[in-house]
């Protein structure tokens, strides 16, 4: 079977993925440390490389890589702004570059306490959350979308579920008092870029665990509103906040078997598989399909 | 700081994820096993879960759950058409659910060979790669797209890279041999839904293979524009095809402190950064951007 | 070719793993929750099953599981603890059953802090590490192998390393100023029972966190000959402790084909390779290879 | 707390893991290629370096790493060969070097089919099993032991649990029919070096594989006996085999909520928790705690 229309080239991008960088801050004694894993994308007229081979255009990955580095020794601040400046200098740097998408995850880390003191240069990995941020540039307009991952909270009370419909597919069993379990993805997309990222960053953590404990949740999609709605009050440099959710199941053992109880106190955790809550909240009015989501995985 | 703008509900799905459903055909001895990790969500009007806690028209997840393990009672099929069964039970059963996502990975098996023949219970493992395929509904209307994720190859010449463009940041030295190695990511989008989708499957993925292969490469998307036309020449139900496909670079060590030379025999297999490349190739005149793509990460 | 000598089984257990297990505390308002994924091994007289697929003396796995949940309704306590109650259990319960190997894994979790204040029931999980405990019976003894694992640390300065011998083979440059940085494993043998599991615990964290901070390291070896003194010189409850610690290079990225020099400042953070530093530190006059460490990995 | 008792040195080694070397073979048009992640680890007299830093006789992990690459330029072979030479050269080459360990894991790739023929150097990584090796040194003296991990094997019927004792916590209901699923590791003992390895590993492979699909298994226990005595009757030069193998459960799916039967066909394939089956399969003899099995994980 041969189809007659012409096969071209569609969207596309490339670059180099995943570029580990750690930043030293050495000036004074108690050092600072940066940790990121920096991912760069170009995205411009790139035809020919992938219709003939025609590498001409083709700013090599490893140029990516060391412009990473070379860009690190004037120090990085904020994730947000350090790939902002990336983005500047590819897209104004190369004619054909008509922008690009760079990724950074950061890492925590924290002193060590020796004595009672913060040590100035020995650190201990903070928790298993990890803070994101993707720049797009489409020319010249950039737009930062920055979130966190991995950030694991549980309420081992102040949640139910009950009132969902039935059909003859249903078997689940209404409550009233249920663990309560997530590991937050989320992501917002700034109206700004001139901001103090790492203050809104840790601003924001803040809004969204202060929800999650404070909200008596009716539903998993309840408490995700009221995440969203209380950054979205606080921030208003913020347009939309996505978020994906799982709900990950703790299950009541039975004990009655074995002549036991359980008063909610002996759970199984499972693993698969899980609920999982996706959602935006945003500004009304706010269009949504901003195309600095393309790409970006569990969102819908 | 306190926003004046109303905070609203966007656009949002939920469900329940990575249902893992083994299925056995037993009619006759020599059995057959479909291997799947399903996901099913639901989207509709939800907007009073999300604002209110009002669970009325909250499908429990349990009960999605519970839908997938039934409807493999009469058997699954192909995993296109059994997510194409699961979307129209739900989009048809209730009423404010106007569309969904399902989506599926399926795990290959083969049969154990004992004594030149193969065993008709007992199977092993295939390789490492993953089938993949995701069902949209919008309303009634159903879109399918299918991939394949985690296909490692490696061509151990018949692979250069130079010609490319040189600033004060490349260091890059140019190749005329070198190893091309990656794990290909791809998803294609079909036009239609009354597909052979195993036979489909299995066509695309020896294409794939072939042009890896036979592709005298100048570049990593070239290599990848040629798996693209191939497909899209051979198969007229498919639009486009989206690929991301990191360069997992080989190194060539550097053996002359010991006196040794090395005439691209030995290679250091590096984990990160990598080269990613990610490219559509599509018919003339379709138009990007097809909503089905939403949320699937790593593609542009 | 046939072997003519008869065909044994050796050593073996079974069981149940990685049963996950959390235990809300709920007497008071204050909740306090206990993570720990547990598994269950016996040994003892099995050979029939192997042999003959007699069950007869097979305690189910299922309900080794369902002894472990059974046991949580009475509280947990040290994971510890807990594993002694279920190791004194099944070698009691079961004439066939003369020991096994219980082991756990700790999650932790800390209280989400609302308006300054700690949640009550509200928590979020801490940091990367995680805290393990392998209880051995022997007949009635009981033997416990405490440790933790993941715990990522870094120094930015105070590391060196030099003079090691050269040979044709060697090509690493000596450095007075390096990054060390390192993710610890590390277990150690208690020789009593009757003990404050978790306050030992958390001492030996602290000591060996001082310990990394405060040494100047000439080698990672150093580091850990220290770490493992500190322990066991505040603990005589603890006779040895073994770690296995990754060195996970932090190269100094060369700046200098862009003009730029690079005071320590820039690091690469490399996967693969890495160092590999293995050691038991112990009292004077204690046997090695006490039967307790058998199946633990990555332990010489 | 101070203890009086002096702090030593006890069992130790080091260098560098995970060296991901790649070599390909091309003295002809076909090329072979050879995909092994190896580990060095040194044993002898590193005391001063513990306790005091002192690195004179620390042959650098970045040495050992060197070596590795340097010896492929000869050509790889057989892990086990590598490995052997790997061992002989450092415990001859330094004196205070009295033995060590050295690992090695190996991926297969196979040829990509193209029009019906073997490409000459194209590759397709072949299946999520690994092929793994660990060489030891005493001195002059070495043992090999090999295996292989994440062969992932299941029958759909020929499986039966039943006549398992019962006791207060013993809810399992037994059956005559079940999926039998386990994800293999093995590591067996060569009492030789002078083999072919490659041929042996192949043969070896082959008995278990027909093993795991010919029993009839009354316990899984049963299964893991039979696959060792066929591979220690086949094979005088190995000595004892040790197998881990989780149950991996698939649970039969009630549908009779939905009015449905369920003879056997739609299973619900769990994570967690799992029967985890570990036992050595041995000649009669033999004396068990061979010191190459140190820091193996997973066997008892």
């Amino acid at each position: 079977m041969m189809s007659e229309s012409t096969i071209v080239l569609g969207a596309n991008q490339y670059g180099k993925a995943e570029v580990r960088l750690v930043r030293i801050d050495r000036d004074t004694p108690r050092h600072e440390i940066t940790d990121l894993n920096v991912t760069s994308q170009l995205r411009g007229d790139f035809t020919s490389a992938h219709t003939g081979g025609d590498n001409s255009k083709v700013v090599a990955t490893d140029t990516q890589k060391n412009t990473v580095y070379a860009f690190a020794r004037d120090g990085v601040g904020a994730p947000e702004d350090f790939l902002l400046r990336l983005g500047r200098h590819f897209t104004g740097e190369f004619d054909w570059v008509t922008g690009g998408r760079w990724e950074a995850e950061q890492y925590t880390w924290s002193r060590i306490p020796v004595d009672g003191q913060e040590h100035d240069h020995a650190f201990v990995r903070g928790g298993t959350e990890t803070r994101s941020t993707v720049v797009t540039f489409d020319g010249d307009e950039a737009t930062v979308i920055s979130g966190l991952h991995d950030l694991a909270v549980l309420k081992s009370t102040g949640s139910e579920f009950h009132g969902f419909p039935r059909d003859r597919y249903t078997t689940l069993v209404e409550t009233n008092d249920r663990i309560l379990a997530t590991s937050v993805t989320t992501k917002w997309r700034y109206n700004r870029t001139d901001l103090d990222f790492d203050e809104t960053f840790a601003d924001v953590r803040r809004l969204l665990l202060e929800a999650f404990a404070q909200t008596h949740s009716l539903a998993l999609q309840q408490t995700l509103f009221e995440m969203g709605r209380r950054v979205l009050e606080a921030h208003a440099e913020i347009d939309e906040i996505k978020f994906s959710m799982p709900n990950l199941h703790h299950f009541v053992v039975d004990l009655s078997p074995f002549g036991l109880d359980n008063p909610n106190e002996v759970f199984y955790a499972a693993d698969r598989p899980y609920g999982l809550i996706e959602a935006t909240v945003q500004r009304d009015g706010i269009e949504g399909g901003h195309p600095a989501w393309s790409g970006i995985a569990g969102f819908c």
